[in-house]
C-alpha cells in the first residue's frame, strides 16, 4: 500500500469513529444541535494535518509484529488505527487551544477553530472535548485488554508532560514583554521536550508497544531514550527551518522572530554575541516590523548559525544511530522502529 | 468534630497535595517560575469554595463504613480526603474555563482567574493542567487499588458528561442572540443533570462506594437514580433563588435574566404565556437594563411561578424520600446516604 492509500485508509477509520462517538451522544438523548456542534469539532480540529503521529502507531506495530499493513485483519487494523487517532485527538485538543493562547490566525490552512463564526469561546469546551473523546474511545474498544489501565496511565502522563511543557513555554516567552534574559537553551530543551516529543515522538511507539505486547519497563525506557533526543532534534530543526529555511520549503512562513520565540536560533545566537550584538538583539527580537526581522536574521547569518545548526544535526545523529545500534532486541522490541523514525526527520526540508 | 473543624481538616490535606504536585514537577526539573506558577493556580482556584462536594466523600464514606471521621486512621483519612479533592480539581478545570467563556468578573469573591494581571489566556493551559493533576493523584494513591481503573473510568465518564451539559447550555443560551424558542425544560433538565448533577452529586457518591467496596453495578444504578434527580431538584432550586431569593439569602445578585440564561423559571414561565406576555419576555428577557429585568421579574410574579416552584418541590421531595425508603441495603449501600444529601438540599435558602 502506498502513502496516500495507507492515508486514506486511517482518514476512512476517523468516519467510523465520529459515528461511534455520535452515538453515545444519541445514547445519552442528547438534543441533535449538540451532536451536530460535537461532530463538526471533531471533524474540522481532528484529521486535516499530515497524521504523522497517528499513521506511525501502525507502522511501528507491524515493525513490531513483523508484518506489513495489509496483513493486519479489519479487527486488528481499527484496533491500532484507534490508538493512532486518539494521539490525534490529543493534538487537535492542544492545537484548539493553543490556537487561542497565541491568537493565532490559520491552522492547516483554514482559519483557526474559535475563529470560525459563531465559536469563540466555546472552543474552550470544545477542546475538553476532543481530549474526552480518547477516553470513550479507549473505554469502548479497550475497556478488556490487560494492558488497558496502562494506555490510560500512559495517555495521562503524556498529556500532562505536554501541559507542562506549554505551561514553561508561555511563561518564557511573552509577547508582550521581551525579555532575552528569559530564554536558556535548557529552557529551550526543556520546552521541546515536554511539549513536544513526549507526545509527538514517545507515545505513538509506547501505545504499538502496548498492544504488541512488550510492556516491560526496561523496553519502554529503551524507547523514550531514544525517542525523546530524537524528539527534541526534530524540533531543534524546526526552529531553524522558521528562520532559515524558504516558505516554498516550509510551507508557510516562519514567524519566531517577529513572535519572541524561545527558539533554538535563538539562544544559539546568545551564546555568541558580543554587547553590541546583544544589544541589537534586544531592540530587534520580538518586534513585529520586517526591518526588524530582517536586523535579527543578518546577526544570525553573522553568527554563523547555519554551520552550528549542521554540526549540532550530525552530532546527534551520530549519537542516535549508536543508540538505535545498541538497542536491545530480546523482548521483541526492533531497532527497525527508531531507524525508521530516524529516516524520516534526517535532512528534511519540510 | 464539628463543620468548620471538619472543613479545616480537609483544607489542610490540599496543602500535603500541592507539595505532592510539586514534587512530580521538581523530579521533571521543571524551572522554578513554571513550578511557581503551577503552584499559584492550584491555591487560587481550587479550595475557597464552599467544599460541599469534596467534603461530601467523606462524610459518604463515613456512613457507609458505619464510622464517624474521627475514627478514621490518618492514612484513611487522607485517602477518602483525596478523592475528595479530586472532584473539587475537577470543578476548578471547569469553573477556570466556564468563567472564560461566560466573560464573569469574579468568582468566590475574588477576579476570575483569567482576569488576574498577567495570566490571561493562559488560563486554558491551567485549566488543563487542573485536569491533569487529578490523574496525577490518583495514580500515585490508587494505582495498586483493585477499583483504580473504576476510579479512572468513572472520573472519564463524569468530566465527559459535564462537558456535554456545557455544551448544551453555551449552544442554547447565546448571550448575543436572543431567541426564546430554543429553550424548553426537557432542554433545562438536560442541561442541569448533565453540566451539574453527575459531577456534584453522583460523582462524590460513587467514589466513595468504589473505596468502601461496594462495587456492583446495581448499587451505582441505585445511587445514580437517586442523585440525579436530587441534583436536577438542586439546580432547579438554583435556578429559583437565582430570581426569587434575595441577596441577603444568596450571597449574590441573580443575573439569569439578564443573562438569557435556559433557567427552569423561564422555561416554568414559557409554558403558562399568553402570545402578549410571550411578547413581553422575548423583548425583555436577555436585555442589560434593570428595567427590562423588572418587567420580567414582574410578569413571572403575575404567571405565579413561586406557587409552581412550592409544588414542584413538595412533589419532588416527596418521590425522593420514597425512593430512599425503597433502597436496597444487601450489599451494604445505606439509605442514610441519600437522606443527608436530601436534608442538606430541601428548603434551603443558599
Amino acid at each position: 500500500m502506498d502513502k496516500a492509500a495507507a492515508k486514506q485508509k486511517f482518514v476512512d477509520t476517523f468516519g467510523e469513529l465520529v459515528e461511534e462517538l455520535k452515538t453515545i451522544l444519541v445514547q445519552y438523548k442528547m438534543p441533535q444541535e449538540a451532536i451536530d456542534w460535537f461532530v463538526n469539532s471533531l471533524n474540522y480540529n481532528t484529521p486535516g494535518g499530515k497524521l504523522n503521529r497517528g499513521l506511525s502507531v501502525i507502522d511501528t506495530y507491524c515493525i513490531l509484529k513483523g508484518i506489513s499493513t495489509s496483513d493486519l485483519s479489519e479487527e486488528q487494523y481499527k484496533k491500532v488505527a484507534i490508538l493512532g487517532w486518539c494521539i490525534e485527538l490529543l493534538q487537535a485538543y492542544f492545537l484548539v487551544a493553543d490556537d487561542m493562547m497565541d491568537q493565532s490566525k490559520t491552522r492547516r490552512g483554514q482559519p483557526c477553530w474559535y475563529l470560525v463564526e459563531g465559536v469563540g469561546n466555546i472552543a474552550i469546551n470544545d477542546s475538553f472535548m476532543l481530549e474526552g473523546a480518547i477516553y470513550m474511545l479507549l473505554k469502548k474498544h479497550f475497556r478488556e485488554d490487560s494492558y488497558y489501565v496502562d494506555l490510560l496511565d500512559l495517555f495521562h502522563e503524556v498529556t500532562f508532560q505536554t501541559e507542562l511543557g506549554q505551561l514553561l513555554d508561555l511563561v518564557t516567552a511573552d509577547e508582550e514583554v521581551v525579555d532575552l534574559d528569559k530564554f536558556s537553551l535548557l529552557k529551550h530543551s526543556f520546552i521541546v521536550i515536554f511539549k513536544t516529543a513526549y507526545y509527538s515522538f514517545y507515545l505513538p511507539v509506547a501505545l504499538a508497544m502496548f498492544m504488541a505486547g512488550i510492556t516491560k519497563q526496561s523496553d519502554l525506557k529503551q524507547a523514550q531514550d531514544i525517542l525523546i533526543p530524537l524528539g527534541e532534534y526534530f524540533q531543534i530543526q524546526d526552529d531553524y527551518l522558521d528562520c532559515f529555511g524558504t516558505p516554498e520549503q516550509i510551507g508557510k512562513i516562519g514567524t519566531d522572530i517577529k513572535d519572541n520565540k524561545c527558539s533554538w536560533v535563538v539562544n544559539q545566537a546568545l551564546l555568541k554575541v558580543t554587547p553590541e550584538q546583544r544589544h541589537l538583539l534586544d531592540t530587534n527580537y520580538g518586534k513585529k516590523d520586517d526591518e526588524s526581522e530582517a536586523r535579527v536574521k543578518k546577526l544570525f547569518n553573522d553568527l554563523g548559525i547555519e554551520k552550528t545548526y549542521t554540526d549540532y544535526e550530525e552530532e546527534v545523529v551520530g549519537k542516535l544511530r549508536q543508540s538505535i545500534a545498541n538497542v536491545d532486541e530480546t523482548n521483541g522490541l526492533k531497532k527497525e522502529v527508531f531507524s525508521a523514525f530516524l529516516a524520516k526527520v534526517y535532512k528534511r526540508s519540510k
